[in-house]
């Protein structure tokens, strides 16, 4: 296998934006290939994660359109779609490409625009991800799904109501810090507790939103990265795993943990030949808060049902030695789906290059992970990345 | 590069049919499945390749769906779209994902289900693969544009309405010995040259349907090929290449050649260390008939404006030197547009392995090419299969 290189990233502002798709792709491209110094060079692949402009904004054939906007015709171009992880995906493309010796210079972006359909329509568009047999049909949503998760794990491992609230607290804390957040204002454990109920026991403050943005990468191989002379941002993808679980929660074998997280995430450490203890800073897919916790459960960062004890200990902090989500996470980031994957890597580059807004940047961190979810809990990514 | 093989195809009748979406999938896919004899096996990824199940059939999450209907969890699952050429463009990231490593026995499906909306919606649909600001808001239709290019290259090099009949009267001929074709009945060139003009030159007949369908294929390392002891009906990925150009097509150098044909063309030959002279058999994006012309003076199988003479001459005839579209092409086939790219292979690996249909089998074949459009000319595919 190839060795494959994050060498620049891109990123708009998330959150409800009047720039159309393709700007914003425009706008998060081009920062990639301005911090990568690849404007003008030849890329062989333009890779897009996006997981329904057809329905959201009514355009179609996006990759080839930016390939053309973005002047690299006539690099390939493909867009990947697996729900929300549609970000993920699509890296893990560009990264196969490079890792294979197919390809040398990889463009990938990650866009979405929800906000030109009302609430409603964004809401229908994005419950199918969910089945239609099983789930959508009698009523169920995204948050009712992560409602059901969260009251068993309540069951299961005594956690309060007050405990889980202080997963969003931390992720308002951190977006406070990161001027292209969706929100960048502070909470209480109080004011998420009694916030208005969305899907008991899930309120709004546990929910992300849904937002506009982009965020995108440039990919290149050890050839590329020595012809460019950026040996020294040159952030090494370490693993990468991509796993499936049954499309309706109730044929899983588990209500609190996700089949296709562990199973992505083996593979994972398997290739990157490393194991959670190593990690230093982590981007997981807090679309519910609960999902948080979960998530860390079924990488390996906590025992069954002791995730929380690492938030109340602050040890999922900026300052601490698990920090997850330090930008801010997808509940105050913002949550455009197909670019939240790119915005995730996007995020672990600049920590891992030392260039996180000020207040977020994790000491000395050497390796890096992220986590992402496509559907509820059945299409998920992990990716370890090092310097 | 890790050696690359498809060692298993499924194919379904292509037509309009009754069968939903993930029925067509399930049977192109255990049809390969048990041609590979791979039923049961832990496969790493699935790749889908659909245009837009969203808007044709309202399924989304595609890709996740499939691999539980298919009995693939946890198998990491992709659906990738690049408008008609998506079929190629799923099989070119399954195989970049063996071609580094990542990945060993990988599933890989086409599938369009177009007939669930009306002719109108369809024509819609299809119609965000062109540019809106350039063609689709002055009326222009991929026909239209067919059209254009059909007009130019018969003032360029003085090819004739009833010289251009010729190709679908080919690509009829095989398709009626191919009991999966949608269209299996011989046609005259009186009646393609007389018959209802759909956008002057093109009558009725030089244009493909909309049609159903899926195909699939099982792509394999050489480790999983032995393993399961196929060493003899492997076929081997020689090459391949993916090229975009501009959007619309009034930016575009030559109206009677496509720059992304030529782009993957060259990509593909050079992987492969052969040229077009080496090639046995093909199949050709024919989903008018003139483009069959352009895109084999694309690929260098005949010289600008003289494709036509080798029709004349019987020599693209599943019988001559220059096969090409042996199973009825596009036109004849049918082009559920997803699963285009994804039967062209199908057909190819059943000529290399001297399985096609009765009538149909090009004599000790070693070589096939195939080469799929997306977009109107802006995202194409070029593969290469050897035995």
């Amino acid at each position: 296998m190839e060795p494959v290189n994050v060498i620049g990233a891109g990123m708009t502002s998330f959150g409800v934006l009047e720039d159309s798709i393709i700007q914003l792709a425009e706008q998060a491209s081009f920062e990639a290939m301005e911090q990568s110094q690849t404007l003008g060079q030849r890329f062989d692949h333009l890779i897009v994660g996006s997981q329904n402009p057809d329905e959201f904004v009514n355009i179609g054939h996006l990759s080839t359109l930016l390939a053309d906007h973005l002047g690299i015709v006539p690099a390939g171009a493909t867009r990947v779609e697996t729900g929300p992880s549609s970000g993920s995906s699509a890296f893990e493309v560009g990264f196969t490409m490079i890792a294979s010796g197919y390809s040398e210079l990889v463009h990938v972006i990650g866009v979405e625009k929800m906000s030109e359909v009302d609430r409603g329509r964004a809401s229908k568009i994005l419950a199918k991800m969910m089945s239609y047999e099983n789930e959508t049909r009698y009523g169920a949503t995204p948050t009712a799904l992560a409602a059901m998760v969260a009251r068993r794990y309540m069951h299961d491992y005594g956690l309060t109501r007050n405990e889980l609230s202080l997963v969003p607290v931390k992720a308002h804390r951190n977006g406070a810090k990161n001027s292209l957040a969706h929100f960048q204002k502070e909470i209480t454990v109080e004011k998420v507790s009694t916030a208005r109920v969305v899907a008991e026991p899930l309120t709004l403050f546990d929910c992300c939103p849904t937002s506009d943005g982009a965020a995108s990468l440039v990919l290149a191989s050890n050839r590329r990265v020595r012809d460019l002379g950026l040996k020294d941002q040159a952030v090494r993808v370490l693993g990468f795993g991509h796993g499936t679980d049954y499309h309706s929660v109730q044929h899983r074998l588990s209500m609190t943990s996700f089949g296709a997280t562990i199973a992505a995430a083996e593979k994972a450490f398997k290739m990157a030949k490393i194991s959670p203890k190593d990690v230093d800073v982590c981007e997981l897919h807090d679309a519910f808060s609960i999902l948080e916790l979960v998530n860390m459960e079924d990488i390996g960062f906590a025992k069954r049902g002791h995730a929380i004890d690492l938030v109340k200990e602050g040890r999922t902090e900026v300052s601490g030695d698990v920090p997850v989500n330090t930008t801010g996470g997808l509940k105050a980031r913002g949550h455009p789906t197909g670019a939240s994957g790119v915005a995730q890597i996007h995020d672990i580059f600049q920590q891992l290059i030392g260039n996180a807004p000020i207040g977020l940047q994790v000491d000395g961190t050497k390796i890096g992970l992220i986590q992402n979810i496509g559907g509820f809990g059945n299409n998920i990514c992990v990716g370890l990345f090092g310097v």
